[in-house]
């Protein structure tokens, strides 16, 4: 490899969560000190402006004063990949600038969303910004919030902008992965594929992903940084036990509540203040939210990274009782049942 | 008109259920006397092997006993239309010829299921049956459970094959119904269309269908023909205020039930034994059917086509209480409180 | 009603197109003589910053200069609902702000998007939202770009907020709106319910709703506002043969291009300039801007609100050539065939 | 385990393709020269009946006929599942008899298609089976075409029936894989999990599958018989660069034809006949049908399973070429570019 040609992006780059204050507003202090703590569990890489980063609920300007602490508290210890997209190319590319000079290394471009649009719109919307930025960037894939990026357009752009350098795809499809990569590599070996779906994190880097951006990364740094080790030493076995642990915890953190703010709940519990964020709750909602913090307590217990709730055994749940990994399924099937009650 | 060409398919066709008896087996007395009820009513013909049959659950030596059934009860008062298909094209065209020579007016066709087909592949089915078919045949189209049927393989259909003399459609989609009227009425102005989706029966006659199959006739067949003559004789206000009522009634026997079983405990209380039906039931299920009837029960008397339960007013509803009509609705809003409650 | 009670929103409300310039720029004098010339159309009020007007493609002060002008040159002769949806309910209650100040009847907000809410959350939103607001609101609900407005959340806002006095409904299902009448008309006579989906406009207006906010009528607006007349003086015939020529337009404006661009060409042939948007395109889509934009003129051509292109019959379409009205279902049909070419 | 306790059902599972003559008819003599060349290729078990099968095209007889040819021809080589779904539980329950008698190892019942049941219904469908059932019996789970069967219905159907001891998934969600794993494995450590989608066979397997049931397996069984070993000794890389390769030809023989007659097309060049089939075909069709295997020709001469065509390179393509694997996406892009296109 060239000596200035830039490393490679490997490994687990953290979506950050943004802790705010009882104003509403960004809690600086705490988000410099959870960077710092991130760091030193052993994440790879930080992502600022991400959908875990709540992104879309700031204001342009807190956007870039997000980017601008994780670049200066990050102190050239671990690169940042900053989220840059902004309401059209004009805004995102003057983003893109400001990242730049901030020393990041590389942004992350989400595709269009609210409206959807078709593939070559997509294609052109990314070829623009590609054409112009003055950093790398890498494409970001989430069909479930934006307008999906499909193979040929990736590659298509892979093949034709040099900057363009890597994928965060948050599908969770490996089959998907696969054909991305059969597509992008022979030709461009450089290219990075992150998963951003934990759940099946181990498998993905199996099939040959570089890495991964996972909003559990926020919550526990320190199993998915050994997930990626255990996997890259060939101990599959060891890697997949901590696999069923983490999907257990993803799916007790994702399904009840409102994302991200169950992966909030949960850092919360290692020991950092998120403050109630900018999505209004009814009084309901605040109540369940303890119960549901009781939860992640004892998974975040069993995996040994807290200590035990109330002095007794990690794991509050009777053998017999569902765990909470079927969460999404039992909510099917309470349709179901509720669909025979009729009186709701 | 020719005064041999046979006179277009119009108005109110009822998609039969049909009753069974304690072996699980029809139940041919009181599936004749449900038949003979429904003339009375008023509906303007029969569709006998339709979704609301249950024409799957059926052997195909059953789907044969219920058409010659119908026929014979009909005895040439209102037109058949039976549903004849079957596994494969070979044996859809011997029910067809069955059926042609009970004396049915047409048959219909449900797209092929299970497997999604491209619409290519659904005009090369529809037109193998349609170049071999001894009678008349129309087109099912149920995208919820079968494969869609595009306008322009309707069109091709209807353009192609004289024997193709109409559609039923259950998409409820009027913009859909208007599309498929624009492309095919100037070169077909024979062609029927009727709608399978009750909800909307009124303002998809407002824009010009033909008539309806749906299931609601089986329960209340003099209002769903009073909501069409009401429409053809201009009394949109008058028809609209039926309209209102039908979708509670609807909605209360659609959603909260598996089909057509909902249908079949509002028609068991207009007096016919409809029995348990081929699908299995758990016990809380059971449970669960007589509160549901209930609800049915008072919607039908404030209808005013049964007497008001109990003796007392027909609605047992507060004024305040979520009318039925909102089912669907509240079950998304249930699953979204259950997903803060998180126990579940 | 009380002499000081503001009038019930009612009629064609045009969610208003914006004018850009060649630097990507808003042009302002194009866009007063486009308000101006919907006004002397007919149109009986104003709405700007709503999805026809690409509010997530402006900024901040870009959307309260939009909402600025529109009120300035309205200049009271029709009202003017605002969207004001920002980034967080702060922003958005700021927009709320500054928007009664300058004069607006009302403002629109859009159900939260990119993140897809629970029912309970977008409640807490709206709710957050109409207890602070200082002027009046309607719910914009377009459940495929935002989350979904249910029935029972739109009922618990209307029971509680009377700040809250209408909707835009973008779903085009008729069975929905009459669910939302039926559980809300009892209880709140004054609440607005206006379809945003013009294919069913007429429809829409039958059922009961009470006006619409069409793209369309940036286009059209003087046979918007002619479908709106016949159908209330009850001429559904001629206000139904309107309808069947809008919906042609429609899936021509609509299927073919990314939304709002296809409005935005058509609108160019009644004579305003619209510039290229701020959504990059290929060489490829320019090129075919041009064939596109010829079926427009010959549908506006044949509807008579154009001349004849070339000084020709309106109509260059041949009879027997497939209408653009069948785009979306023939784009079904090529993907199927696609499929068995399989080189592509 | 006691002696008597039948093995665990492990490995690669064909789904039967089924071979058919001029006359539209099963090609019993070459069905069976087809079954016995399987079991020489290594596969671990057959299953007759079927979506390879194509169960749904066959009536009643033809699909007993089949098993028993199959249970016939194995003649104790090879375990046999047969899948016994028949139109309701009764005539099901008939199936499992027979099939029983035949020696059969065990039944498989997809859950009840086109009418889509509450997880309730399809636990008491599925209970009333496995109380009455006199075989073993396996889920089949394929929500792409019936259905679906949730975590919470498996765990349940497993805890009550040790007579039910396996599912097919044919989802390729590894998530829900592990989630049914972890729901199950504790009290059931015998249940068999086989994913229907070769598509992530090596990484299912990673994860802990037992084995597969893959159509594939009708066209190349040593290469996925090869994948099954290589995975279980450990041998991931090269397992998954056979599974990159099987991901090429699988996309080439799914998306562009009807299944699964892609698979058929394919395994025609192994050197068996499968006939046309009951699924019409257009003239057109059938014309693109030889430029669809020439595709798949050189993918089964790249692999090396057949001799490369016309002499030469296997590999057609040239190197530029897109290929096959991205055959989905393209299809995605092309309706994309026909939108912008507006004369189709």
């Amino acid at each position: 490899m060239d000596a200035l040609q830039p490393k490679k992006i490997e490994g687990i780059f953290t979506p950050l969560l943004v802790p705010m204050d009882e104003r509403g507003q960004i809690n600086e202090p705490e988000f410099r000190r959870f960077i710092n703590w991130l760091i030193k569990c052993g994440v790879h890489g930080l992502y600022p402006n991400g959908s875990s980063g709540e992104f879309t609920r700031h204001t342009p300007a807190e956007r870039r004063r997000i980017t601008h602490m994780v670049v200066e508290e990050a102190a050239g210890r671990v690169p940042v990949i900053a989220g840059a997209a902004e309401a059209n190319v004009a805004e995102t590319l003057a983003a893109c600038e400001a990242y730049a000079e901030m020393g990041v290394r590389a942004v992350a471009i989400v595709a269009p969303f609210y409206y959807k649009l078709a593939p070559e719109s997509v294609y052109a919307y990314f070829a623009e910004i590609a054409r112009n930025s003055p950093v790398d960037l890498t494409l970001y894939n989430i069909p479930m919030f934006a307008s999906p990026i499909d193979v040929p357009t990736i590659r298509r752009l892979a093949d034709e902008f040099p900057r363009v350098i890597g994928i965060e795809d948050s599908t969770g499809d490996l089959a998907f992965m696969m054909r991305m990569m059969a597509a992008i590599r022979p030709s461009r070996p450089d290219f990075t594929f992150l998963t951003g779906w934990e759940a099946v994190l181990v498998p993905m880097l199996l099939i040959g992903c570089d890495g991964g951006t996972h909003c559990s990364s926020n919550v526990v740094p320190e199993v998915t940084r050994r997930m990626y080790d255990l996997t890259r030493s060939g101990d599959t076995t060891a890697a997949m036990r901590w696999q069923f642990r983490l999907l257990e915890l993803f799916d007790a953190m994702l399904y009840p509540f409102e994302f991200p703010y169950g992966f909030k709940a949960a850092a919360e519990l290692r020991g950092f203040h998120f403050g109630t964020g900018r999505l209004p709750q009814t009084a309901k909602q605040r109540g369940e939210y303890q119960a549901l913090t009781e939860i992640l307590e004892c998974i975040l217990g069993d995996i040994e990274v807290i200590g035990r709730p109330n002095g007794g055994p990690a794991r509050l749940r009777e053998p017999n009782e569902i765990p909470p990994a079927q969460l999404e399924q039992m909510i099917v099937k309470v349709v179901g049942e509720l669909r025979h009650r009729g009186l709701v």
